[in-house]
């Protein structure tokens, strides 16, 4: 390989939001999700050489905005992300993501893209990925609980990693079901929309419940679950935004992904310090065991950490090469001298 | 003021190194840097508003990788930026940096842009608006231990700023020195070069160091500073990374931009966490005494806080306004339908 000479590096490949839609169609959305659950799969399995850190959050009265970092010694990867709820309503998405993946050995940015709709499918992969270790025998009915941006996206991981084929299908907004069922149909799920939640969950082995209201809602009562499932929360990450009934906690085996974070903003904010999960990382290495019985309740308590983007940026940098679907952004100043910025900067008059 | 609709608001203002260049030219370099000082200044005056905390930073043996954000609860902005000494020997920048504006009520980002550029004229900028506060009275002479990428920008703000006329100039590296009478010469200084760094501060009134090694040097020893000086330490600004032996320290008035930061990467690293400081801000505000006598030896440790990059991200974005210094970038993903990201990609095929 030739080395880059320091020009070329002053240009940071970035992926557009048309561009990242131009990938994921040429990749093909349900080999993509199998493609991001597999780099999300093999970092969880060198979890531990992961620099990690909490995201750093700044929170106001109607959102968040959060920077996700991390590294694995030879790459640095962070996101940017807000949340805010309110959003809708104004015609806005309540999350928008952008990330940066970057070289530890020169500091300097490798690759920066549109992490909206990126983030959709990194969640929905990493939840798959979970939930194919922590299935019950045969599942194959999902209940989804909130049907806005993330749902498709989480119905079709499941699918394409789970077997899923029955979808039950509750939002508060029948508007919303609607329009899952518009997307999804054709896209082989057997599809039932449901008018409460109960009904939504009768028979399903699979619960995934995706609201983004930033209360402490009840999704899921205590009564509203049997034995044997697979709860999937994914819409609890934020202080103070929660689905589940805490009962349920205590009824589940509770799997997370770095319970630092997961103890601030997942559901087990709920729960004291001292509740016992079990990190994902340890199940898929296999030092832990997962789904132990037929009749236990796993729970995935999913908040979305930085690794799982950082190998989202990992798969998008592997996968744009040799491909037109990213642009040259002139970032970064590149003086002949690199002691001579002011130089350049006077020469540029 | 019209509201920007959801699709103006999904592009994302993008000022390149060359945008950033022809916007320096058109307002002028010393104007510039005036412009940013008095941003800078207007932002340590309303300090107590801002959400600070200490830079979030992943180092590796050769450098680090730093995240810095900051909001005043309506705009949120952020830095990524990377120190890596060795970089300069392998042709490439020490620091390169970049850094995002955002909106808190919505969490849309509402500028990106290059500050490699932005961060040398910010750092020099900050500089010089504290030793305008420091300054011994009718100081005109200033030592500059270091001639690096940084240099010339701390000599013209040091102009700009406080009347700086005659520059004394000494780095090991004689051709560094060169570059820097190469860039100044014609710029209204007197010059002048000298062989040791006892010789470079003789009779200078501001003591600028500004070294680039990651290592605990010693570029100012306590007999080669007397009495009545502002000296101006930037270059240390990482864990290990000093310049300053700490009896200049004891004998010195040290003020800093954010203690948690300064007290893990200044030169008051080398102190116990006791040491006493005063914040730049309370100066600035007026509830702490700067330079309180003729003899006093006052000390910047500066180590460069994420409210003067916010500053930097705020000035860029008024001065671009009406201008073509910018491009639009596609960055954010703008479903018609908020909830409906999954429909959008599926038309886009």
């Amino acid at each position: 390989m030739t080395k880059p000479s320091p020009s070329e590096l002053a240009f940071v490949p970035f992926v557009s939001v048309e561009n990242m839609m131009r990938l994921v169609h040429s990749v093909g959305i349900e080999a993509m999700l199998e493609g991001l659950a597999a780099y999300i799969e093999d970092d969880f399995r060198r979890w531990e050489k992961f620099d990690k850190t909490p995201r750093v959050a700044s929170h106001s009265d109607v959102g968040v905005i959060e920077l996700m970092p991390t590294s694995d010694g030879e790459a640095y990867g962070f996101k940017y992300v807000n949340g805010h709820p309110k959003n809708t309503k104004e015609g806005l998405q309540t999350v928008t993501a952008f990330g940066l993946l970057a070289d530890v050995y020169t500091g300097y940015p490798v690759l920066l893209t549109e992490m909206t709709i990126l983030t959709a499918l990194r969640t929905a992969a990493t939840s798959a990925m979970v939930a194919k270790h922590l299935a019950p025998k045969g599942a194959t009915c999902m209940a989804m609980i909130g049907n806005g941006a993330q749902s498709e996206f989480q119905a079709t991981a499941m699918k394409v990693l789970c077997g899923i084929d029955t979808l039950r299908l509750y939002d508060v907004d029948p508007k919303a079901t609607e329009k899952l069922v518009r997307n999804l149909t054709g896209r082989g799920f057997n599809i039932i929309a449901c008018n409460t939640p109960e009904e939504a969950i009768e028979g399903a082995q699979f619960i995934t419940t995706c609201t983004a209201d930033k209360q402490n809602a009840t999704i899921l009562t205590d009564n509203m679950v049997g034995a044997g499932v697979h709860i999937n929360a994914i819409g609890g990450d934020c202080p103070g935004k929660t689905e589940l009934h805490k009962d349920i906690l205590e009824r589940s085996d509770v799997f997370v992904e770095y319970p630092p974070q997961t103890r601030v903003e997942g559901e087990i904010q709920q729960m004291p310090e001292s509740f016992a999960v079990t990190e994902m990382w340890e199940v898929i290495t296999g030092a832990k065991p997962g789904r132990t019985g037929d009749r236990q309740i796993t729970l995935f308590d999913g908040v979305g950490f930085a690794i799982e983007d950082f190998s989202a940026l990992r798969f998008i940098r592997d996968r744009i090469k040799g491909t037109d679907y990213f642009q040259d952004l002139d970032m970064l100043a590149d003086p002949d001298d690199p002691r001579d910025l002011f130089g350049m900067l006077l020469r540029s008059a």
